[in-house]
């Protein structure tokens, strides 16, 4: 997901640093402190420009989000529909981080919920282990999730679904719900990503699977 | 599956009784002697009219193959087309039985492959049971099953195949592949159903897994 580069986007990072939190290894084991109470805390690993962070936390006030994305133009969108939500939400935050490890951001059992929507689907076997569920993802998922927390996993890319469910039960790790075609059936707590909408409009089957460890 | 009735069914049953074999039970644990040989038996459980274990048997010869169906008059169209093929098809078998215990016809260790093939859906809730990979047959087939044999399961119908990811995973399964378009690219090594070839067709995904114990 490239956009042209926004210029602007440092300094607006720097006006936003209450909803964009910079140096987030200072905060491990301490995010509840930053919400101001004790609801469990999910994320998303590769946030894209937050549409579906931003119904989520819409959606379940009682949960805090944190939104993840690497790409600094494409995390000033997200920002900005935070900033435009009518009332002022306040169970988001944003991190401008790679998630290459996300045990230096979060505590173990820190994390209730980690959703993957539609992440590059890296087909080349070569690199395998840039894929968001390869083991050593999961493993680091496995550390900072509660023992109950789940993986929620969206994605239109088959080859990518196909993957996961070897990669998620060669780990060990329980199914609790596979779906191979999510929009058959109009369900109106399915938050849709941007790309989701874009791509299940053209007909494409939308995948998702919940598992747990 | 149902077929107008074959009145002369059962009179073809018994004059070609070395090929549909009655009183399976008597040959449990002795398969080989009637192949004559040691080849590894891969069963399919719901052989229907024949098309996908004659097509089999003929791509692997070093392989024998024993097709169970219940339905008498779909069984003697299975064993139409292994007499009608040139050779004489001298690895195939065929069972007109009700596949409820595989334990009363195979012992522990005997069989090294199972196929389920577009295997009833029983989608609703109360007959979970009767679905073929739930675990009460995953049982069967572990136990049958040598420890590196396959169970390899095709269907169309979406719902019995999320089930049975989640089903199989659940019970402790280790999923090999997992392919939600199989005719995507064409496999020559791909042998249809008669059921596969009208559905994938109309342009319906066929789904496919292969998992062991």
């Amino acid at each position: 997901m490239r956009q042209r580069n926004k210029p602007w986007a440092d300094e607006f990072l720097k006006e936003h640093n209450q909803l964009i939190i910079p140096n987030p290894s200072e905060h491990k084991g301490k995010w509840k402190e930053l919400f101001g109470n004790d609801h469990p805390i999910h994320i998303e690993v590769g946030t894209g420009k937050g549409q579906f962070i931003v119904g989520m936390a819409k959606q379940y006030p009682e949960i805090n989000f944190i939104g993840i994305e690497l790409a600094k133009s494409i995390i000033v969108s997200a920002a900005q529909k935070v900033l435009e939500t009518e009332s002022d939400q306040s169970n988001i935050l944003l991190l401008n981080e790679n998630a290459s490890d996300l045990r230096e951001m979060f505590d173990i059992n820190e994390i209730s919920g980690i959703y993957l929507n539609f992440s590059d689907p890296w087909p080349k076997n070569r690199h395998e282990k840039r894929r968001l569920t390869y083991k050593t993802f999961l493993e680091q998922y496995n550390d900072i999730l509660i023992p109950d927390g789940s993986v929620i996993f969206k994605t239109d890319n088959r080859g990518l679904f196909e993957y996961s469910l070897v990669s998620l039960n060669d780990y060990g790790m329980k199914l609790e719900e596979v779906n191979l075609d999510l929009h058959d059936i109009d369900d109106p707590t399915n938050i849709m990503t941007e790309y989701e909408e874009k791509f299940s409009a053209k007909g494409q089957p939308i995948y998702r699977l919940k598992a747990r460890f």
